[in-house]
């Protein structure tokens, strides 16, 4: 099937993806009354008095803002607020149809770093948590700790942590299956962006001791070359580019390598390619390969859980757990390492591994 | 009834009155890469070449956001932003469940009148159009106005223009009734708030030339007390406070006299206080009495016609359209100058008198 093709038709078609429903009666003058004026105004002041039950008698409780600038959209980069929409409407929908989450998309025309904080910040009354998608590094960490800051709701940046969370989760089932230790191993992270120095800072919160972040300028601390730095490693993880490893390359690591090359749509390295260099087991973000690494696995659950908790932050814990109990859902093997992004139960999985803590 | 009572317990009940859904199947992986990745990538780019797309390929054509700051919130006046939610919820219902309009609630924390402007400005590329609400005077008008200036979406501010194109609607159809020109009326109107002052701007525009605007000082323009302002007029149109007119007042009024006491939930005087006075048509904002004019025949239906329209702006031509739309809908008497707010066929015919101009 032509994707592309096809899903414009369907867009066409569809005009938006998700949309506003009632869940209450509004047919007599009686419901009116209890679900508007005069009634309503009693709700309000229960919440004057205690801004928390903001959290019983709104949806607050449920609802989440999908909040984007636009510029880092899928690889398409900075195409801007409103065509970035299309993006977050499909998000809403994998919210609500994995986790129940009622997911607000909000694309925000402005690329300043204080004035995206500051709309958001002035919104997070409305809203139980806020999962900021697509922007651009390195602003986009700047963004997020400064939100960290001021907002006391949860703060999830999807490129970064879903991506660390879902990697983790794959590594965490990859090691299983090859026998190795998380303590004894080298991995090597090439891009160094928003997934990339993620990834690399939940795996070191995870135990991992010996990391190298690569750029394309090479190893960020050595300089050494992707290449030199790839000898002797377990693990590749690709976070940028298409077909910048080759079978040489994967021939140097160490053996039952364990390769994820996520560059979409055109790996780091194919998975014949490293299975030729002697990869034992591949990954990629593409669904027509085995192993897909896909965020859809970690962001509905996080929220998930983080809502169900009320909690005010999201930590490296939790991003632990949820890494876990994703690699729990299934009993790996070399082409299966993770859950298929459709089964509706790694939300629910990941939610509980997430608030259970 | 105790309705609030009553709507407290529904609303712990309820949990949220709106909630966000999905349109599209994401139940196979074909379906996920048409509504996702990788499929999702051809209308962003789409919309990426020509922004106008946008209301074809997105549900941007059928949604607008309800933005307060929480600071004129029903009677109870600066209650803040979470505690405003309850109303925001109630108004998306309206919206919904009257003209089929997604409507997303946005509770704003602050109360700067740049702050407020720029963060909607950031966010109109989101929506089809904005509606401020409960939003304090004279802040409002100041937001209103360079929302305009600055926003390709039109902007509505329900206080004001709502109330005005019922109370527009309701004049209209009491003038049938009593059998009086809107050429030669003495228009008084108490309450300089949102709704007085675009309610006697409209008015205007509709070609009354004879209106006195008064607030808690007496007439604007020549300080005259409202006892002495009321003297021979035709109608009175109250949005102001609990009990302020008297029937000695409505007696010196003009014969046939029209009064409008739309205070809430105490009008400016009861019903039979008016007739007592000599008043022909009494309309008030409650639903236990005859003549609710209530600005909820309005909205849905405004809106309805400016998305369908695609409209940048809403003109006072439109608000005009509206009033005689909502005016034409019934035979009008003079305990039944107005439909009924819950009578689904307004909205579409406001919506058709909006976008037929």
């Amino acid at each position: 099937m032509n994707y592309a093709e096809e899903s414009l038709k369907k867009h066409y078609e569809w005009r938006g993806k998700i949309e506003m429903v009632s869940r209450v009666p509004v047919d007599t003058r009686e419901a009116l009354a209890l679900a508007y004026t005069p009634g309503v105004a009693q709700p309000c002041l229960e919440i004057a008095k205690d801004t928390s039950k903001s959290y019983e008698l709104t949806r607050r409780h449920n609802t989440i803002a999908v909040v984007t600038d636009g510029t880092a959209v899928l690889g398409l980069g900075d195409i801007g607020a409103e065509a970035a929409m299309p993006v977050m409407e499909g998000k809403a929908v994998l919210f609500k149809e994995l986790a129940g989450v009622d997911a607000i998309p909000l694309c925000i025309r402005s690329k300043d770093t204080d004035e995206i904080v500051r709309t958001i910040q002035l919104l997070a009354g409305s809203f139980g948590g806020i999962n900021l998608e697509d922007i651009a590094a390195p602003r986009c960490f700047e963004i997020e700790r400064k939100l960290k800051e001021v907002c006391d709701i949860p703060i999830f940046h999807d490129d970064q942590h879903g991506t660390a969370i879902v990697v983790l989760a794959a590594l965490i089932n990859s090691l299983k299956v090859v026998g190795k230790n998380a303590d004894d191993i080298k991995v090597v992270i090439n891009g160094a962006g928003a997934a990339g120095t993620a990834t690399s800072l939940l795996l070191t919160a995870y135990g991992i001791k010996n990391i190298s972040l690569c750029d394309k300028q090479g190893e960020l601390k050595s300089g050494e070359s992707l290449a030199q730095t790839m000898r002797g490693a377990d693990v590749f993880i690709g976070v940028s580019a298409a077909n910048c490893v080759t079978t040489e390359m994967v021939a140097t690591m160490n053996k039952n390598a364990i390769v994820f090359a996520m560059a979409n749509p055109i790996p780091e390295i194919m998975p014949d390619a490293a299975k030729a260099g002697g990869a034992a087991i591949v990954g990629t973000g593409r669904s027509d390969f085995p192993n897909q690494i896909n965020n859809v696995l970690a962001f509905p659950g996080v929220f998930r859980g983080i809502l169900d908790a009320r909690a005010h932050d999201i930590t490296e814990k939790m991003k632990i757990a949820a890494a876990k109990a994703i690699a729990d859902y299934v009993n790996p093997t070399a082409e299966n390492i993770l859950p298929s992004p459709l089964d509706k139960g790694v939300a629910a999985a990941v939610a509980d591994g997430v608030k259970n803590l």
